[in-house]
């Protein structure tokens, strides 16, 4: 099911225009081309939303956000509503400064979002009404574990409801909500939080799989998820001696580049709630 | 022959000022390290102009294009066509939007170019008036191949008489080419495309060849693109099991460190027309 | 006695609110990582203020130095002052042009920072009125060496002591010194110098040294340097066949990542005077 929605990634080669921050956009890119997409970034106002127009699919990543690439945001975002183009939103580091939290709930009244994908941290700094952050590494009393899943998926479907989208919380286990249904996927493993913007590429393969499978949001957001996931673990698996975080960042993108739908298929660990 | 050319480039060791993209600079920085020379990343217009006259050679990349950078664009080729330095355009997403269109003909215009080095879809944008473009990479059908040869190898020359200038533009044959000579080069493999900024290393690379070979732009063009043909072709020769386009990226690098001129002049594989 | 440093490191798990430049900012973030720190690049004035007062150290680099970004920076120094959280200043590109000399000589002015880390080019053009530089790299009649040990040893205490600061130059030979005494450390080996941003890594790896162990500057910052000069060493060994400068980065901060308090007392080499 989910390698069904991979292979149309593979077929469909989304391009995926990204306004997204410096500092992991090469990998986003790296990652969307393995995927079989097309990246293209570009993150002014006085272009972003003819770029937009000529893409297929949008994600707007608040990483080292400014007032003019916020610009930017809010004019690619209003043409992909228009297009009926999928959008991503990755509120990066949500919480951390009133700057970034008061952009991204702009973003949030004047644009509609297919997927909203973050850590439990920026989420709840979002919708939950909470104060505090420590930057974008999500609390990790907050993190999300068996002990609450059931508490948590609750309360990320009722979010996708107020929302009326569908959001993606990642952590050691990871839910992708939409007001009715929730996936909780256990692909993964911890040596993932060692690589920066692990997160920030989930999103860009995110878009790339909703844009080549608009019927089917909710499952292709759970697809990416769970494909990240599935990478993280084919990438420690064939981490080399003497190896580390570095390597296992080049070992993620070239699990991505190989995935074929079958071993997805055979990998993926997740439950329909 | 070309080897003899890289053989400048290690000996002479140039230092490039390089106004570039965010999404490919530390690879730019780091192809540039591997061939020899020196790369030195300014992009503000407060200060390019005095960064270009310390180094060696100019690269213009119009990704991520915006105001500021277009305005230390500008100062920088002034200086450089001032000092007699190499410069080097990379018109990157030519057609894809009307500011990074207009913006690249004022560079046009303002600033005389050693070589433009650009996909078929941009070169086409500059300087065929065509309208569409699909981002940064070349429109399939509009690809240089075996049965359009000539007549590509006929069109790129009179671009370059026209500009006066030379072009160098790359796809699964590349064409570099003058107003009286073009070589047609058939290295590298198709697993470039899925590096992001295969074509943005490329530049860099060519404007370091050139800067250490000002007497002869038109080969050392010609050698930079087939070096990273080459390098392409070494890279995935040496790909082990699981490695995909990030593994296959360090290793295009990794393949510059290591070029020695004899290999070099053995894989080169390229005719003059 | 340096491997107690890191372990300090690895277990307070320091956040350290880098304002940086978008060449290395990835790799910054990642040895950060494979330290056991936290990365959190922004480096907008509306909001880093607050983004430094969230974190526990702070790293000024100048690389692709900007006004805004320079505002930003003169913002979080000063709240770095007022909460007393170690900041670092890697001077990128000192001497190599007015704007970005006179920016770096207007944060000096404002900002006390606990350690200054550069190249000898840059501690020169800051602290010794010279005026030529050759872009981000130390020229190298200029750089410390056996002969001139003794000599450069003092004026980096005379700089330190006038400064009333940490100075660590970094060259074949580093030296770390306060006013009061100087650790010259012989770890590393030549090819780091073909990895663009090795010093902005090592400047990122020292906010992150001192800030775990701020009761300790100076031995913290030649902690920091040494790591950094071995990791080089460890990286170089584990070298595979073909493997160039993107290999041997990413190998650089895989050894971060796996370096043990007790290899790393084992291979530090280092003398105080």
């Amino acid at each position: 099911m989910f390698g069904e929605i991979l292979y149309q990634v593979r077929s469909r080669k989304p391009h995926i225009h990204c306004i997204t921050n410096y500092v992991t956009a090469n990998d986003c890119a790296n990652i969307l081309l393995a995927s079989g997409g097309s990246p293209i970034m570009a993150d002014c106002p006085e272009e972003s939303a003819e770029i937009t127009a000529l893409c297929d699919g949008l994600l707007l990543n608040t990483g080292t956000l400014n007032p003019e690439k916020l610009s930017a945001m809010r004019k690619s975002g209003r043409i992909a509503n228009e297009l009926h183009h999928p959008v991503v939103l990755d509120p990066v580091g949500a919480g951390a400064s009133r700057f970034r939290t008061e952009s991204i709930r702009l973003l949030l009244r004047e644009i509609r979002f297919d997927v909203i994908r973050g850590n439990l941290t920026e989420i709840k700094a979002l919708f939950c009404h909470e104060t505090h952050s420590h930057g974008v590494d999500a609390v990790s009393s907050d993190s999300i574990a068996e002990e609450n899943l059931s508490e948590m998926t609750n309360l990320i479907k009722a979010i996708a409801s107020e929302q009326n989208t569908v959001i993606a919380v990642t952590g050691q286990i990871d839910i992708v909500a939409d007001k009715n249904q929730a996936y909780c996927i256990r692909n993964g493993c911890s040596m993932m939080k060692k690589v920066t913007g692990s997160g920030c590429q989930l999103s860009a393969l995110t878009t790339a799989f909703i844009t080549a499978n608009p019927e089917k949001i909710l499952e292709a957001t759970a697809s990416a998820v769970c494909a990240m996931g599935v990478c993280g673990e084919i990438a420690l698996e064939h981490l080399a001696p003497y190896e580390g975080n570095a390597g296992f960042r080049n070992r993620i993108i070239d699990a991505v580049y190989h995935l074929d739908s079958e071993t997805f298929d055979k990998k993926a660990n997740y439950q329909i709630f």
